[in-house]
């Protein structure tokens, strides 16, 4: 059995779990290494405290399941069959004692969970998600060489997307000039729908690209990611066309020391509380704190948010091997936001930004 | 209020809830007119038998929702806030006695499910999602008009793709010309992200695009589709580079046969395992039943997958205003595979064909 699993399976047995039941693509992912986006249809790998692991998965699945994920038994279902029944079948098989079953409570659904309790009457539910999430917390060097090179892709993609900037380009011309370049490098996956907002739209944190075009005067906000691997990466850079105001350049600059410092406050055992507060300082000093409506930053992984968050109320540690993002943002509606966002590793002694494309202010 | 929200409402009634937990980011759409993908954080919309819905979003979403949501009050929560006690407040106010709850059985986690449970402990719980299913199977004509649209681009996605091909371009390199030459149309959304595959490749019917070159005498197949005011259209053709020998000519003409029997038998009221089967029958006499590994189709909608899902053992039958994909295929590992797939709707009296790119085999 590969690490990750040993590991889990090591503290099933501490749990005194019969098996635990996993559910989600990320999760059979980073346990099995194998990938599988099976829409509304079950996939689940069985992970037991002793003994090869088996992965439930859609019969057209099955001839990839046998490639990836080489040290489970792998059982494919036609969709006019029914997955419970061979889930109990192979737990019958293996002479399972289903006394108490780890389950992932924020993924698996109540009509699921419906499901297994009527097939496991008896049974005591335990939760495996925040174990997983603490497992995939750290990072090993395998996952850490995706994370880099993701980053590095991210850096591509913004440096395509800057060069693409002239007046009346349209946010989501901007967007398919990026992705295209992309895929030519061999990029197969974005890690969540690439944004480019301009103007006024730009004072929209969660804004979508659509047909505004950027004319002189505009922010022009780039957010991505790319994935490598199975790896996200997540950057965000804020550039100007051809000129702006000084209300516009002292937020730019605002948010660039409100980044650099919260990158500042990053060190192993630090409470993960002080590095949103140290960029939070920096916003309300300057008087836009209203201003700054989100977190500081979140954990990157498998999924484009996991472990760690870094929201003030958070007061655990910093520690080696954790990747995540510094992303502050200023959004003064409707005149504009600005916001900057690197990936940040934290290693035995220190951190690793791993995305580099520059900060200082860039005007097209 | 709307009429989805009206009708809603009055099953609400019907079934003596106190109110509904809608948290799924689609049925929030479907019945307030608000996207919001606020990934792990908590979107709700409350749904009552009478009175005004209410919608609770992260903090950063209120504008956009203020502005799309309209017929809702909007309660937006920071990151360092419970929303579930922001729920309960609310709920106080309004003097609601929460005796019998709908949920979402198969949205909805087991985690929010303990906290609710933990809100309402004498709460009897009940499914809504079954009731929105139904009620987004049946299209109106708003929805019709998103879908011919979609299904317009998906058909010129298609064009674009077959246009470019070549020997030597890469898998990724005809999905990056499509994706870019739609963005430059407007195209927000893909609905889910485009596949090309080339050769051997083409005999996984779940494969993902990489790094691989069209050779002549290579199947090429493209299956994509494109999301329009929320709603999505699926597209798959299969065309040939160059030359095809006898048998792949043989499994492209029967896939071609089997999927015109397929719609062939579309009508009002046939049972929907039929239409499996006109196809099914089509691909066994042909031997090669065994490769046709997945249902016929399933619906479409602000979901890629949603009723009616039409499998072999379906026994409900066609009504005017479904809309769903036929795409049977042919799998032959490693020689290659075929699917052809169209968007179909039900009329009052018939059937409309949304997808219209030809299914004569193209040999570029």
């Amino acid at each position: 059995m590969n690490e990750r699993l040993q590991a889990f399976s090591s503290w099933l047995q501490q749990q005194h779990s019969s098996f635990a039941l996993i559910t989600s693509s990320t999760n059979v992912f980073y346990l099995s290494g194998f990938w599988c986006d099976p829409h509304e249809r079950l996939l689940a790998l069985l992970v037991f405290p002793d003994g090869e692991p088996a992965l439930v998965c859609p019969h057209m699945e099955v001839r990839r399941a046998r490639r990836s994920a080489l040290e489970c038994t792998v059982i494919g279902y036609d969709d006019s069959a029914d997955p419970w029944k061979e889930i109990d079948r192979h737990l019958r098989q293996r002479n399972i004692q289903a006394t108490s079953i780890a389950v992932e409570k924020h993924h698996l659904s109540l009509a699921r969970f419906e499901r297994l309790a009527a097939l496991f009457p008896n049974a005591h539910w335990h939760d495996s998600e925040e174990k997983l999430r603490q497992l995939r917390m750290i990072k090993d060097e395998r996952e850490m060489k995706a994370l880099r090179q993701a980053a590095k892709l991210a850096d591509k993609a913004i440096e395509i997307g800057v060069s693409a900037i002239r007046p009346g380009v349209t946010e989501l011309e901007l967007v398919a000039v990026i992705e295209y370049e992309l895929k030519k490098l061999g990029v197969e996956r974005m890690s969540f729908p690439t944004t480019v907002l301009t103007g006024a739209k730009t004072a929209d944190p969660h804004g979508t690209p659509g047909t505004a075009a950027v004319a002189p005067g505009d922010f022009v906000l780039f957010d991505l990611g790319v994935i490598v691997d199975g790896y996200c990466s997540d950057i965000t850079r804020t550039v100007a066309c051809r000129t702006l105001d000084d209300e516009q350049r002292f937020i730019y600059e605002t948010v660039r020391r409100a980044q650099q410092a919260a990158i500042d406050a990053c060190r192993p055992q630090i409470a993960m509380g002080e590095i949103d507060r140290a960029a939070r300082r920096v916003i309300e000093q300057a008087g836009y704190g209203p201003y700054f409506t989100h977190r500081v930053g979140h954990g990157l992984g498998i999924d484009i948010h996991e472990y760690p968050s870094l929201h003030s109320a958070n007061r655990a540690p910093l520690a080696a091997g954790m990747v995540f993002t510094i992303e502050p943002g200023i959004y003064v509606p409707p005149a504009g936001g600005v916001r900057i966002e690197d990936d940040v590793a934290v290693t035995a002694n220190g951190i690793e930004v791993l995305t580099s494309f520059s900060k200082e202010l860039i005007i097209v």
